[in-house]
């Protein structure tokens, strides 16, 4: 399939040209524009336009079939499959991002929103829970039917580090979708054209479901007004964003001082710490170093889940490891960045650190004018503890070396530091009574407690927890990764006394949707 | 068992005085204060302990045992039932409530955390789902598990309107007990005593269980200074709210300012619509009229879900209805109200309608000296929709009647108001379409619908959601009542790759604690 871009804003069924200012992709490696198209950016019209469609739609998808509504994820899927070679070229000029990690993203993507459809089939999103009346009891209990149905109209801010898995059909419009949600997404900046391939895709997806137009929508611009716009404006209910600190915490202002505040789920900043264990550190040093530099530099480090801090207790082990990893991330290429922008953002935070009088440079990889070099900085335990800038995320190839003098000062780390997605154990057996130890703070810290392996990659299932305590993501109680993240989009109504003929499909006591249900406290017997 | 009072702070096993102000109780059917004893309140260095020893207990506490947990919950039950005749006439006293209504409320205390301890022990709660490693896979998966643990510390506000049931031992305390989380209650300065008889009561189950002390402590202050800093401090990770959207949003905002924000559960303001459907209200018109107004001065109104707005459509029938209303709310007696705060804001908010231009004052009750007067009033709907303040809650025996000119006016209406916790349907057989036709638009605006009933009643269940969307509460994706209230102070934690002698003993391979599980995605078999 080819498809021309426009550069034109997809709202509901139409493709319309912004209002707004102008815009050209840049080409990540070269730093010049893409010149075709042109992107023109939405104005308040625009973005009134979508959320009035969004919020018209919302009735008729919420109440689709399940079956209807899970066959459209699957399309969506399918036609973001059926994009071939053009959607992996445009996203890796525009990303700077290598074609496999491309196509692996791409794969997840597509899988993400096959694993929505068939959380749609089964129901079990839908929690179903029916308290039979009881007419004998004093006094009489009437019948209570409850389910969770979708909050509303979703924004959804596009990452500009995950183009495809967490941008226009990514993990949040899909989990939205998922839930009922009609999506407004704010394209990336970044990656327009990539955006707009996948945003025309769906928006044929849904007139080929012959939904509601107001289903998607997907909205361009080049600066914040827009994104303001949309997360003030009333038909939206609540805000999905992966990105930085400062754009996470103003969309998370500006929710809150709605008439309605709606909530806002961002996923900010994270240094996701390592621990390294005395008995795995002693045992395999030198593969950890390896393993370390590679999992720091993978993706130029533009991951979310990047080990940014690696913490071990003083001595000769953690000596040679010291040497070991600054061996290894000297021998790192210089790496394409995503934007400019990222790359001016990580010279200016590797300079900070670097300048620092407590901070020691181990090590820098190699050199290239418009990269990125790696790092290997170090720091003492006491000195993090003393300024707890030291241990601020730096988003890219680098990472801090940690020494703790004793493991006193090792759990006085863990417990200041802030929010974390993961914080990583690479501990041997011998170490468990240590680890045991530890694992009670580190619970409190961090949504994903990781063993003996690096944290950048997030499985895409039931049991994943992408999220964790702020300023990690803005609401710790939720996940952006896996089944659990469409409970964000979804909030629960009780029926009380209806007729059955009045009640939603899944709640009537044929239960002609054979849904997974609860009756009287158990799981009802079909 | 006999209690006697001091007015004292219970800061974990400790009973201290107060530095602060002092105040008394004060009997609501008199308006006199009760001598004995003086309350004082806390101070900054009382609410820092509270937490302090919270913080410290919620490792110990979040990881005991099931069955030990509840053990507990069901000891907090049975020594409050203990309590006896004292509780119930201190709590007359304090509220100016009947004795069946605070003896079903002692019951409904007690029921709440026997229910929440049977949620422990069938460990639902803790939707424990395993994705088991699949080495062969490329890339190969390593294993996850997934589970839910408690949020740390609450802080929980008394509620003025029901002094055992949403107060030091109410749904709110009993769900973050639950969830395995540390609790420190603000006593309602309405009803101090009863507060301090049921506080002792669970700083005895806490002692009696060997629990750390810090999992309860309970604050007095007549002001706000005491809840200000408690949702301010640092060990708090969330807040358990019944109140006025007054208070409600000052403690949101305060939990947003923090530098970690964490979450609030404010359950504020609700008018709580009923819709008089034309079939129904032709059927029995004169039941639901007297109905009606029995329902409205219950309890001389006090309670969150009192129907404060009462739609139908403009003839013949509807003009029977006000006839019959007005004649039984002019019947109804005068009412001692919980605090002489509450009664002089409700004249003040009476007083506000009944010399509104557009308001038709239909009766009054009877009148005397310190008692509540029930008002029936009525508007029409094009003026409730040039002015929304004709719609907003006045907390007491009160109810607005809207005539709406058509369906459309009433669909208006419905799209207009606020956020609410319940909207009930008065519908007949005939009404079957108009209601199929509101329902979409009604789930959209409330947590609970009903049919043929009155708010009143909330039922404490596995399928009730007493919560709504934003202002009825803060957080419209919770409930405040139910097992479902649990989820507000649980967040998801997921361990990747841990030896299994790490991981919780939920978590382990042999499943020691025989918990529900979901496995590869389905439930597993023992």
């Amino acid at each position: 399939m080819t498809t021309t871009l426009t550069g034109e804003l997809l709202i509901g069924a139409q493709a319309k040209r912004g209002e707004g200012a102008a815009f050209q992709a840049i080409d990540a490696a070269s730093n010049t524009p893409i010149a075709q198209p042109v992107f023109h950016g939405a104005r308040q019209g625009d973005v009134e336009r979508a959320c009035e469609l969004a919020d018209d739609a919302f009735d008729a998808y919420r109440t689709l079939p399940a079956e209807q509504r899970a066959q459209f994820l699957d399309d969506c899927a399918a036609r973001i499959e059926a994009l071939g070679e053009p959607l992996i070229e445009r996203a890796m000029a525009e990303s700077g991002l290598p074609r496999a990690r491309l196509e692996g993203e791409r794969a997840r993507t597509a899988n993400q929103l096959r694993m929505f459809a068939m959380l749609v089939r089964s129901g079990d999103a839908l929690d179903v829970r029916i308290e039979p009346a009881l007419p004998e009891r004093q006094p009489p209990r009437t019948d209570l039917r409850f389910w969770r149905i979708g909050v509303g109209p979703v924004a959804v801010f596009g990452a500009s580090n995950f183009p495809l898995a967490f941008s226009v059909a990514g993990g949040d419009t899909a989990s939205a979708l998922a839930a009922g949600c009609p999506v407004v997404v704010k394209a990336h900046p970044a990656h327009p054209g990539t955006s707009e391939l996948v945003g025309r895709a769906i928006q044929q997806a849904v007139a080929a479901a012959g939904l509601p137009e107001g289903v998607f929508s997907l909205l361009f611009d080049a600066g914040h007004e827009v994104g303001s716009a949309l997360v003030q404006h009333p038909a939206i209910r609540a805000v999905g964003f992966t990105g930085s600190r400062a754009g996470g915490l103003a969309l998370v202002k500006l929710a809150a001082a709605r008439s309605e505040p709606i909530p806002v789920y961002a996923e900010m900043s994270s240094v996701n710490p390592n621990l390294l264990m005395p008995g795995a550190l002693a045992a395999r040093g030198e593969t950890l170093a390896r393993d370390y530099a590679a999992s720091t530099t993978l993706g130029c480090g533009q991951f979310c889940t990047n080990p940014g801090l690696m913490l071990g207790l003083a001595g000769a082990d953690f000596e040679a490891f010291a040497t070991n990893a600054a061996r290894e991330f000297s021998a790192a290429a210089a790496g394409v960045m995503l934007t400019p922008g990222i790359l001016r953002a990580y010279e200016h935070g590797i300079g900070r650190l670097v300048e620092h009088p407590k901070v020691t440079t181990l090590a820098r990889g190699a050199a290239a004018p418009g990269r990125a070099q790696a790092a290997l900085l170090r720091v003492s335990a006491s000195d993090l503890l003393a300024d707890a800038s030291l241990g601020e995320e730096v988003f890219g190839p680098s990472s801090v070396l940690v020494e703790c003098a004793d493991e006193a000062e090792l759990r006085a780390v863990l417990r200041h530091i802030e929010g974390q997605l993961t914080i990583t154990l690479h501990a041997d057996a011998a170490d468990g009574d240590l680890v045991r130890a530890l694992l009670p703070l580190i619970e409190r810290k961090a949504g994903r407690l990781l063993a003996n392996g690096f944290p950048t990659g997030v499985e895409v299932c039931d049991a994943m927890v992408h999220g964790g305590p702020f300023p990690s993501t803005s609401d710790g109680r939720s996940t952006s990764v896996g089944t659990a993240a469409i409970e964000r989009f979804l909030r629960p109504v009780c029926y009380q006394n209806l007729a059955d003929g009045w009640l939603p499909d899944a709640l009537r006591d044929a239960n002609p949707l054979h849904v997974k249900r609860r009756f009287a406290g158990r799981p009802e017997v079909a």
